[in-house]
């Protein structure tokens, strides 16, 4: 099973494609999707659409995984971040693949097994379950494949009833 | 000048197509995109981005007018609201239909003069303005009519300097 992670957000989308075979993990692709501050704001959801729409096409995953989205105190990014989330699953409705959301927990709770883990702690798991060198970067990147590893988790284990 | 009016949301897109020719107004298209509850939301999403795609390709106007967005207490509401009114302006922005965006206050300035008018208020000179027999239903269709006159006289007359 593949499956897409993304960390949504109108200057940068992180973004990963984790491969899960019997228990193992693989990271077939990461990155990030980036738009500059001065670029008008709809230009900035059409690169974003364009960008996951074409991760989508090169990828095929089964699945898109994100995780769901709470307002903090910030209302104003917040807007914005919720019109670029609504872009990012639209690309996917388009391309036909399901989207499944997870909260902070849930994330949290598949990748470390302790739903309150630290951040820094999400991070390197999320680096030795795909056995990479580094936590990859910007932040948003190791985010996506976190939610990435979180779904492939809540599909194909015991884990799974946890996570409903 | 042709401007295509929209009011935001998830279940009801209100939408209105308001043509101005001196200082007077002619209502080319009302009406709204709708959703059902039931269906999964990014199809609603998906149903909303063709619905306004729609609107765009047959009315091909100069510009599309939104109000801008506020958060209010329902922050679950909220989100949904943005992620539809994101994909309104990708469709906008895919078109190459310039968006112009107005605060409440500046719609009823535009539309009754007074900015601080009562919803009724507004409702009554939108009718007046566009001539029509009833105040359009719902009232998102009415709201994205006052929207639209908004841009109208914004562009076209002296109360530019009283909206920027």
């Amino acid at each position: 099973m593949t499956v897409l992670g993304i960390d949504p957000g109108y200057a940068i989308v992180g973004y990963g494609v984790v491969e899960m075979k019997g228990n193992r993990f693989r990271t077939l692709e990461h990155g990030a999707v980036t738009t500059r501050a001065g670029v008008d704001f709809n230009r900035r959801l059409e690169i974003i659409f364009d960008g996951v729409q074409d991760i989508l096409t090169r990828c095929r995953p089964d699945a898109v995984s994100v995780e769901k989205l709470y307002f903090s105190n910030n209302k104003t990014t917040g807007i914005g971040v919720a019109e670029a989330r609504g872009v990012i699953l639209l690309a996917a409705q388009k391309a036909g693949v399901p989207v499944f959301e997870y909260t902070p927990v849930q994330v949290k709770l598949a990748v470390t097994g302790y739903g309150k883990a630290l951040k820094p702690q999400v991070m390197e798991m999320t680096r030795r379950l795909l056995c990479l060198k580094e936590v990859p970067k910007p932040d948003d990147t190791a985010d996506a494949l976190a939610v990435a590893i979180c779904h492939c988790q809540a599909s194909g284990t015991a884990l799974r009833r946890f996570l409903r």
